[in-house]
């Protein structure tokens, strides 16, 4: 039995609450902490069974019986909470992005390496039912080698104004998921990456120096070639879509839709919207990421997502702000200078050398 | 090089000259007759290079250089042209149904035994792509043996009521094809029919004795169950599909559309409604139908359809009328007696009796 | 909160049993009884927090702190259990059939009428997402009046022979789902069923004399026909369609399939069987099932499948027995003898006169 | 009556000239001329009831009674024979692309400007059943102002290594009907390119300096982003997708089918590859060009795609090569210096400044 604390108790860490709850019998919540807990959260927690609350994570650190933490806290405080669990000898889950900073994932890392601790970044999609198939056909070789990866992420809707000046901009918020996929289903590396975008839905994100459609188009280091399409809004609903054509077939991922209602009358045939948003659509993936998460820790196995996949998430992202901004394709290797400095140690400073940082993952990766 | 006449240049006469002209090489339209030939009907020959018309049906039959007719004239003169044709050594197209009545179709039947002519029924959607591609997946054995067989057949909108007061009521005029159909398909002949049928759509049908909603139940020589559903009004468009469930799997078909379009937005996601009617849905059909009557002249082989084809779906449709009116099934071999007397020769005046047919239609698939 | 307990804990009592737990709030499992209650079962119960076990269901009864009590129970248990209950004043959800047997459901009836307890029946794919989108359909009248409704059911593999010696055939044991769910969709009543079957899959079938393959044909009250076709074996998988066509347009449902998943290669488009099990195809909607029963207790109100419901599907797969027997159509209303007496009152004694019953039905609907 | 003469009867010229004699009543064709003509094509002529035959194409141009000309000859031949048909006043169809270079396709708009002769180019996409449907999606402001075009467009097979040789690499050859259906659907201008593309089916083609594989991303004058991806050789067949999303929603069209058959067995569902044959899916469209043109010429109108249309194609291509070449987004504005000199006019001499030429181009597009 694991026994588990959860460092945020807003809408996401909640969602992992009652999937420990209902879905997995090898662990429990022990302890929930977050700084602004309120009535409404502790009754959530009571009736779960949850018995202990606090303002203050490091209750959860210095608990001996906890094994392990979900961090689920605002991204700006991951790498900190992140560096203090590493250090208490806790296994990790933390949402998604691990930090918008290289540096400070990169000292995460750095951490990491020196502790027996998990640690898995919040990719649920690659615990999704449909990507998991898609992701089987690959490997199973039905379609050859990837010659042309599209991937189709699409919201139903803007996010508010407040959380576009804080979410990094779509590359780093949105796109970040369909980056991870492309690097999970593909195993292989981006090279380069060219980014194209426009304000066409919402002009205020314009004045954010953000975009709100995109498409991105990348190269592999298998030499496949990727794009992405992007957009803050369609109005049919989340479109969530992928398609991989190789020199043997192609495999296609399309949308989930509550029910397989057909209606036919004198306008056409009518069916419906796919599911409309991402708890909905994902529902299941967040159990299984955490099942996964649980299991990697009792057996002792390596994650599926682990720190260095949450780094080059975010990198690709930087890639492709600057590419953008630049408009010019922009090579992952050019990365070479961390903007704002952080804590460096000789060669390894260069967090964008990701061939160096690639040979060092595998430690990550396969270390228990 | 095939010369053909054409007796009936209606709607379905001149279908068959366009096709005719466009697409067959090795035929040519000699004579057109109609007793009610009027000009646009001869502007219309005149426009595909046809240069002989007449009133007179007869005038074909005495000319040397015609080798086939095709029968396009009312369903009630069907019969009394074909015979004379015959006669005259032609070799036959005939539009279906060969006749409402069995007698006058059996007459027909025991002059071709008597004569060296083919003798092919316009069931059309044998040669239809889809039909001939399900046919084509239960011969091949990809579904084991048959099981089920669902046929929906259903028209866009409802005929005119002066149509419907000659037509000789949903099972002769609509269902017959399915019927056809299901005998094509199985390569079985129907032992029972139980017809339920209703007057849900024009009141005024149920004047006329006759029903415009019903679902037809037979029980096939080879022990597959076949339901069949019709109906005079689809909203939605003509709804034409078959399903054939077996031992090995299903095989099914579904209806045609204009264009791939799909349209998604916030109400849902819209695609087109079937093709709306059956010379656009058929329209390949009925050159194929044409094509194979040249070809089976030429090559002196069997046709697909012939005239005791047509004597059995009309046999099948007079059984559920009687069903229908009866209510309770009714064996092909309960029809015994010819109400209309007719002409008979001893032991074949039973058309009913469809095993001592079917043995003799050997001979008239088979002789050229 | 609700107290409930189990009365047979074999896989359908536990599956309600882990639905309970996980998924509803307002009801817990105090007591589970089983006469051949044995370890895993404990440990199953113990797991999911519920601390009392007992071999006789009569503990449960005499609990005062149980309000309603699921019976799981074999079949041929159910009414004296569910009678027991009704005397305990508990409240009931059972699983289906009520039983084989008219007279004895019809005397549960009589029961329920005396006591003021809820009685639900176990169809639960009223409660399935599919099912009941097509339902919202119609009654939303997009399809208007229903013409034909036409449900294909349709099981992955045979059951054993010895589960088909005592599950009471096809009709009683299989399509019986599809009863209801032709009076649910339709809000109307069976008039009269014709049934034709064959032995097409397994030949020791025949012998039990029951069909693995069957066709059946309904006139219902409000003049729509229906047809359900099914089989014991289709080989891709669970096929659970239903298709109503209607004056405005035609609804359907399809199956349901794991993922999203194409495959195209130099063979053609592959996509995925449907669910291939009856657990895994209708799990959502044995939680939606007992969710309603418990809504219905805490705010009085009547349950959306009720005794009379349970009846009535019993009913018609009799009157289908008697017409695939006898090879011709038979009435609901002919059914007016009760074969092996039980208890009867004067004029209710014809529980086979439904449009009686069904004005006492609105009785037991209403009732709280 | 128009009289045609075809000049070039190889594989596309016997499309147009079969489609004319079957399905356009006002054109006939009159001489067909090709310097390599062999017996095959004086029988192919014979045939549909050409008289005239010739080695010469001059000798069409000085046949005072033939309207129009087809030229379906080798692409470098387009423009020395459509100046020769220009000064003859000839009306003109010429097959696409119309030439390689820049410059020589900008002589013949200029000596287009001089006379009053129709112009098209086959575009035959542009007269597709589905992509004539999914501008009518967006004419008709379905989906709202377009936000991102996506276009697949992948052959079922490489062409020989001959014909690689010559065509003019995969972006003039392949793409240019992308790049055409792209300006078409957006009633746009493209304003940049950036094309990735690999050698991954066959290595020969590496040593041409082409690719196989290619993703194009356009930025349009709209603001509208396009991406383009393409491949030699889909094993499933030849698969001609588009797909436009909006700010009202999304209009797709995917792949047509020979048949709707769907096959499901214990291995899945199964349906057909789409029609893998330029010919065979896009059939339809040949016939309707060139009804297209006919009509044109008879009511003095505008043709849907004239020599503007298929100069910009061209243009849009060399830009893409130049952007693979260089790695870089290359804007069309930035072809000013024509590399091969010819003739020039001051300004004019500046065909990569669209937009001066599209202004000249409405006077083209308006000119009867």
């Amino acid at each position: 039995m694991i026994n588990i604390g959860i460092i945020g108790v807003g809408r996401i860490g909640r969602v992992h609450g009652e999937n420990i709850s209902r879905y997995i019998r090898n662990a429990r919540i022990k302890t929930i902490a977050d700084p602004y807990l309120n009535d409404e959260q502790i009754i959530w927690a009571t009736r779960l069974g949850i018995q202990n609350w606090t303002k203050c994570y490091k209750d959860i650190l210095t608990d001996n019986e906890i094994h392990a933490v979900l961090i689920c806290s605002p991204t700006d405080t991951h790498c900190e909470i992140a560096i203090d669990c590493i250090h208490a000898g806790k296994h990790i889950f933390c949402e998604k992005p691990i930090d918008k900073n290289i540096i400070k994932i990169y000292n995460v890392i750095c951490e990491l390496e020196k502790y027996n601790v998990k640690f898995q970044v919040g990719f649920n999609r690659r615990f999704d039912h449909n990507f998991k198939a898609i992701k089987q056909a690959i490997q199973s070789h039905k379609i050859g080698q990837p010659h042309i990866l599209r991937i189709t992420s699409r919201d139903p809707y803007p996010p508010t104004l407040n959380y576009s000046k804080i979410c990094g901009g779509l590359f780093v918020d949105m796109t970040i998921h369909d980056f991870d996929m492309t690097r999970y289903l593909l195993d292989a590396e981006v090279m380069e990456v060219f980014a194209v975008g426009n304000t066409l839905i919402e002009p205020t994100i314009a004045e954010l120096d953000d975009v709100d459609t995109a498409i991105i188009t990348m190269k592999m280091s298998d030499g496949t070639l990727v794009v992405i399409d992007n957009s803050r809004q369609a109005v049919y609903g989340y479109d969530q879509r992928v398609e991989v054509f190789g020199s043997k077939g192609q495999a296609s991922i399309a949308n989930d839709t509550k029910t397989s209602l057909v209606i036919s009358d004198n306008q056409g045939i009518h069916t419906e919207k796919p599911l409309n948003f991402f708890l909905e659509r994902y529902t299941r993936s967040y159990a299984e990421e955490i099942k996964h998460f649980i299991n990697a820790i009792l057996s002792n196995k390596p994650v599926l997502v682990n720190a260095y996949d949450g780094l080059m998430a975010v990198l690709i992202g930087v890639a492709s702000i600057k590419s953008l901004k630049e408009n010019r394709p922009v090579k992952l290797s050019e990365i070479e200078k961390l903007e704002n400095g952080g804590k460096t140690n000789g060669d390894e400073i260069y967090v964008n050398n990701y061939l160096r940082l690639s040979k060092r993952s595998l430690r990550i990766q396969g270390h228990s």
